[in-house]
Order: structure tokens, then C-alpha cells, then sequence
């Protein structure tokens, strides 16, 4: 008997069809002598429509009070999931954020879970009973205030219940069969991943793969939360994330069983997989005059800005103008207000001028096994040079290495990668893939 | 500087305009130098949409999770009415019922409260902010779990907060001009009432008259809180319920002046109104053996089956037969339930048979004037007569006859006992009726 924590999206429950499809499933983990606690995130587009009722009100809704709106979402998903799962013969209840001991820092939108009281889940489950969780959402208790979590919000709420649970495993329920070697609709030859470690699913994540929020991994390896993720259009085993590699999972594992021994680590694959990520643009500050300081300057304005930014490539300075250009990339939405403050400052940095390019894709082959195998970076580049490919930018980590193209190169880019490394499924079949993952 | 509490009815927040306009008006309020508490109930079909999908899950939803579901909607009316206020640079806050203390007994869909803690809402009030509640909810405090107050609890839960801040006064905004002497849309010439007190409002409410619950009204009168009913699509007096008849009010009162002297008492009118009511059923048990202790048993078993019954008529025996006939009003809803608890115990009562009639329609004349005033039933009898109308059953109370008879023929039955009464409008002018008052 394992503790389970299951999350399902919101396309999961779009409809009260859904919902009940969901309950039979949570009903047959239950029944199958699992404890089951269930995250839930908001029915289909519910986030949307709130959102847009909000606009209609004004442009800029105080942000204590749009999360008291989006949560609403998910207390219909949650109750109605109730409803469904006791109409099965299998108690449930259904707990908000608040209830379930989800304590947030006060950051209203983006609030970050700092601890998890799950008491009366416990309760729950010590009853026999299935217990519900708002996803996305938590409460501050200084203020007794509900805070949101932001987008991918209820990936982080499951991996942080589960690690408060100590639960065996937490089972993320999407609508693709689990962590691909790329997005098949780009790579048709695309697998599925059986395991990644943290740091690859991280990498990942952070690159470009959908399936998984950044947020949900990072909790998930700092509390050693395995985390499994699944179709819940399909009993097949999904892509488990661990500390290490284990055994090859058990393809007919039941729900809750991760299938994993932690302690046996056989040798990692060179390369997990090809990411990519359409949404970044690039900023270029053209002549900066090339004295110390100037960087860090652009950088403190940028950041004041409040732009993540990712990737930096400074160019070498043309010896006989003493000046150089500053190139880097961030979310393309950041991009104006990015723009806005460096343009404030040109008098005092007296650059040249400004570009800013939202043509630009990036590629990122991930694998733990990169690190001890030397040529890797060789035959990226190859890769893409055989394939006529332009390489703007590079970044590299100890297990990952990004290059950023033209946009419209980027899918050439993908295939070309992944097929070099020898990602391409063996099989003769297609791979179906259902959907974008959230 | 008054302390207004203001309860706007989903029909007056039932679209993102609807909500800015009353927004609008809240905010005029607050700049008139008050301090103003809102309570506001989901918008518009909310309420009846979560129920539909629920109904979608399970025809028999656990009550916990439909409450849990139901106060979904006044989470979106209430922060989209904080965000709407903000807007108009007017800060205000919104909060839940738990948020707000309204605290209940743990009967979930029709709650009681049992206690109004306010801190939140009078820390809000004193920072210079408008507070917005959500009516119709409150929190169990030991269980800590959500509870509805059933159908016109947010009518309760404004008079509750109202009375829980020792509020100036309670305006019940609805989308007619307050109370009327008749239903105008069968008395073109009934005429708003400027004052009732409690006692009359509460008959008015129990006799069917549905501008205001009657929850509300004895919580109003247990508290005295001063209760102004008035349309939130114009700027005129309605009808304000208070203990004692006092000076007229000020047609030009602004916004949370009750205008009002409560000790300034003058002569009440006779009658007040006259209200109808077409949801009642009559069930009647025929051939009873007429022996002490049987009408006694017949009520038992009545109120074993949960009917609220209202009028009860026995008939004189017929001395031949020993036996009598035993007639009583029930909510139409009530009916099944009891008719076949009456037929579980034929063989123990041996009565002969039993009659359901959904066909009768209640007539009450209420004024708290004919305590001292003879011959009111007299007058209402014969105005009746007048009419051709028959009189099946009567039940009286210190301000209040009750009359019941044919359903088709109630209609004609209000107008002439309204006409009777003296109640119709001197004023040239028709009446304008905006509804249906919820």
C-alpha cells in the first residue's frame, strides 16, 4: 500500500464528463489499497475566462483581489471532483489551499509556497478517505490573505504535498504519454523518456519542455519527490523523475507504484533530450563604449527592469573604436520595459543604439551523461552546420548546451539534432502525441 | 458620517457593466463622507449554473462539496466589485464569509449564523476602505469548513454584519423601489410603502411577498437594525423596516441616511398590505374518527416528514358518523413527501381517504393598525363577497388575516380587497414595476 499524490490539469477535468472520467480513476488507485491524496487545478479555460472578466472591470485589477478571483477556479473543480468520486462509493472531500495547510509567502500571483501543513489531509487519509487539493492556490498567514501561485502553480502544489505526505510518489496527469526526447509535433521520430534525474528534468524545464513546471521540479529535487509523469488518457507507464537513474521502470506498474529501486544506478544516457523555446527574444546594445563597468551597469538597469534574462554573448571589442556590442536574450514579453529602461539610460552609458529582435529560437540537448563524454559540443555543431544552420548564440551548463538560431530554422534545427545523437525511435510506428502537455 | 452596510442581489452585479455601476454607486457613498460595508451575492445564473453542473456529477452531491461549489460565485462577484471600486480610486478589499466571521452552525446548504467577528471588516472600515463581503456564506468554526445559508442569505448576511458593526443602517438594494401595499403587476395602482416595522414586514414576507427574506427580517428585529429596501437603478427613498412608525422620511435622503427619528412615533396605518402567495398546496384527510388525540397524531406524522405546515381548518363532526375532514396549507414542495407518510399510517389513523389540491392561492392583509382597529375581517369578508370570490379557509394573527381560495381567482381577490382597503394610488400616474424583487 502506497501513499499516492495525484495532479490533474485543467484539460483533464475541462467537463463534468471529464470529472467523472478522473473520479473512475482516482476510485481504482483507492480501491487498488492506495492512500490517494488528488491536486486539481481549474477546469479547462476557467483561468481564462476569469482573467478576461477581470479586464472587463479595469486594465490593472489589484492583485490580492484577482487571486481571490482565480481561485474560485479550482474550488469548482475540487468539489465537483468530490461530488464524482463519492457518487463512485469512495469517500472524498474536497480542501482549498488554505484547508489543506498550504502556507505562501505574500507575493500575491506568484506566491512561493514556504512550508505545508497537511493536517487535516492526514486526517483525511487516515479516515480511508480521498482527499482533494486546490492546486495553484495557498494562504499567507500574516494576513489570512489567498495567494496564487502563478502559472504551472499546481504542479508545485502536488510535488509539495506529496514531500509534506512523504508520500511514495506524486503522479503528474497530463495529455501526453510523459517527457519526450523532443516535441514530436516537431520531431515525429520524437520517444518517450523512461527516467530522468532532477537536474535534466530541470534543464529541461527550463529550456523549453512544457510537461513539467520549472517551479514543481525544482521542489521535487530539493525534497527527493519522485515524480512520474503520465497520460491520464492511458494506463502506460510515463517518465519518472528522480534523484538517479534506477531500474527500467515496470512498464505495467500500477498507479502508485514508481516502479523504482533508488539505490541501483545504471549508467546514465549520454543525452535525455532536444528542447526548444520560441518564446525569447534578443536585445542588442550596439556600441558600448568598452571601459569596466559598462556591462554591469546595462546589467543592474536590465534587472531593475525586473527581465529575467538567460543568455549573454558580448562581442569583442573593435580595436580601433574602443566600442562593442551587448547581445542577450530574455522572455519576450519583457521585452518593452527591458527596451524602456536601457533606452533611459543611453546619456549616461552613451551606447550607439538599440535592437531588438523577436526572431530567434533556441535549442538545448540535455543529458546528465554529457558531462563525462567529451565531443558532444563537436557533434552539435556539426549537426547543425550539415544542416545549413546559422548558431547566433551559445550557452552551456554541465549538462546542457543552448544555441540560439532564426526562428524559422528552429524545427530544422530540432530534427537535425536529435537525429544526429541518435535520438530517433526505433520502432516502426509513429508516435502519437496528444496534445501541448498543459 | 454614517456606517452603511449595502447588500446588491446578483441581478445587480450580473455583468462586468452591471458590477461597474454599482460600483459607481458604492463609491458615491463612500465619497459622501460614510463608511461602507457591501455585502453582494454571486452574478446573475451563477448560483443556478454551479448547480446545473453539479447536477451534471451526481443527483445526490454531498452537501459539504455543493457548498464548498456554491460559494464560488460570490468569490467572483466580490473581488470583481473590489477590483471595479479600486478602479474608481476608492480602495477597497474584498472578503469571505469566513474571512469576514460570520460564523455558523454546521448545517451545510441552510446555516445558521450563530455569530458575526468582524475584526477584518472593521480594521478595513477604519483604514478610510470599503469592505466587500460575500453574502450567503460563512465558515463552521469547528470544522472549518464553508456553509451556505440557503436561498435569500444574503439578504441575512447584510442585516447579520449590519447589526455584528452596530451599523446606522442596512440597505437591501434590489431592482424594484422598495416594498408595495400589493404586487403591482396584478395592482397596477399598488403604491410603495415608506414604513413597516419588523413585525409587519415579517408577515408581509411569510404571506409571500419576496423583496426581502424572512430570515432577514428577524434578524433585523432581534437586533434592531434599521433596514432600508431601495432599487440600486435609481436614487429614491424605498421602504425602510424599523421598530416603530417614525417621521416620513426624506424623499431626498442620500445614500445611508435613514432619515429617521426612532423614537418619534406616530399613529400606524390600519394596513399595511396586502400580500399573496400561489406556492402552498392543500392536503385534506378525510373521515377522520373524531377522537381525542387523532388530529394530534396526524401532525405528528406530518412533522416527521419535515413539511412547514401553515393553515389548519377541522371541520365540526358530523354527529351521525363520528367523523370529521382535517385540512392544511403546506409548501407545494412539501407535498409527495407528506401525502405519502399520511398513507404509511392509514391503517393506524383509519381515516378514509386523502385529497391533494395545488389549485388554492393565500390572501393576508397585514397592517399592525388593526390590533386597535375592529371590523377589519368584516371588511375583508365582504369585500370578498363583493367580489363573487369563495373563502375555503382563514387563520388570523394580532396584524395579519389570511384567507385561502381558488388559485384563479386570487388575482381578482388582491385587487379588490387592495381597492377595499383604501391602498390604491391617488397619484395619476401608473406604478413602474421593474420585477419580480430577487
Amino acid at each position: 500500500m502506497a501513499l499516492v499524490v495525484q495532479k490533474y490539469g485543467g484539460s483533464s477535468v475541462a467537463d463534468a464528463n471529464s470529472v467523472k472520467r478522473v473520479a473512475k480513476r482516482i476510485a481504482e488507485a483507492k480501491r487498488a489499497g492506495n492512500d490517494v491524496v488528488v491536486v486539481v487545478s481549474a477546469m479547462g479555460d476557467t483561468t481564462d475566462e476569469l482573467l478576461d472578466l477581470a479586464a472587463q472591470i479595469t486594465p490593472l485589477p489589484p492583485q490580492r483581489e484577482l487571486d481571490i478571483l482565480l481561485t474560485a477556479g479550482e474550488r469548482i473543480s475540487m468539489s465537483l471532483l468530490a461530488m464524482a468520486i463519492t457518487n463512485l462509493g469512495v469517500k472524498a472531500k474536497s480542501f482549498t489551499g488554505q484547508q489543506a495547510g498550504v502556507i505562501t509567502d505574500a507575493v500575491h500571483g506568484r506566491a512561493r509556497i514556504v512550508d505545508v501543513v497537511p493536517s487535516r489531509i492526514r486526517e483525511t487519509i487516515e479516515k480511508g478517505q480521498v482527499a482533494i487539493v486546490a492546486g495553484f492556490q495557498g494562504v499567507n498567514t500574516d494576513t489570512n490573505d489567498v495567494t496564487t501561485l502563478g502559472r504551472g502553480g499546481s504542479d508545485t502544489t502536488a510535488v509539495a504535498i506529496a514531500a509534506g505526505l512523504g508520500a511514495d510518489v506524486c503522479e503528474i496527469y497530463t495529455d501526453v504519454d510523459g517527457v519526450f526526447t523532443a516535441d514530436p509535433r516537431i520531431v515525429p521520430t520524437a520517444r518517450k523518456i523512461d527516467r530522468v534525474t532532477y537536474e535534466e528534468m530541470l534543464e529541461l524545464a527550463a529550456s523549453g519542455a512544457k510537461v513539467l513546471a520549472l517551479r514543481s521540479v525544482e521542489y521535487a529535487r530539493r525534497y527527493a519527490v519522485p515524480v512520474h509523469v503520465r497520460s491520464s488518457f492511458s494506463h502506460a507507464t510515463g517518465t519518472l523523475v528522480t534523484g538517479t537513474y534506477g531500474n527500467p521502470i515496470d512498464p505495467n506498474a500500477p498507479a502508485g507504484d514508481p516502479g523504482t529501486d533508488k539505490e541501483a544506478a545504471v549508467e546514465a544516457p549520454i543525452i535525455s533530450g532536444v528542447a526548444h523555446d520560441r518564446s525569447e527574444a534578443k536585445i542588442t546594445v550596439v556600441g558600448v563604449p568598452d571601459v569596466p563597468g559598462m556591462a554591469a551597469r546595462i546589467f543592474e538597469v536590465v534587472a531593475a527592469a525586473g527581465a529575467n534574462i538567460d543568455m549573454i554573448v558580448q562581442n569583442v571589442s573593435a580595436a580601433h573604436t574602443g566600442l562593442t556590442d551587448i547581445s542577450f536574450t530574455l522572455p519576450e514579453g519583457d521585452g518593452p520595459v527591458t527596451m524602456a529602461a536601457l533606452k533611459a539610460v543611453q546619456g549616461e552609458i552613451r551606447y550607439e543604439s538599440l535592437q531588438f529582435d523577436d526572431q530567434i529560437g533556441k535549442l538545448s540537448l540535455i543529458g546528465a551523461g554529457m558531462k563525462s563524454h567529451p565531443g558532444v559540443s563537436a557533434k552539435l555543431f556539426a549537426a547543425l552546420r550539415d544542416a545549413g544552420i546559422n548558431i547566433e548564440m551559445i550557452s552551456t551548463s554541465e549538462i546542457r548546451i543552448s544555441v540560439v538560431t532564426r526562428a524559422d530554422s528552429l524545427d530544422d534545427a530540432v530534427r537535425a539534432v536529435h537525429s544526429a545523437f541518435g535520438l530517433d525511435s526505433t520502432e516502426g510506428e509513429a508516435v502519437v502525441y496528444a496534445g501541448t502537455g498543459r
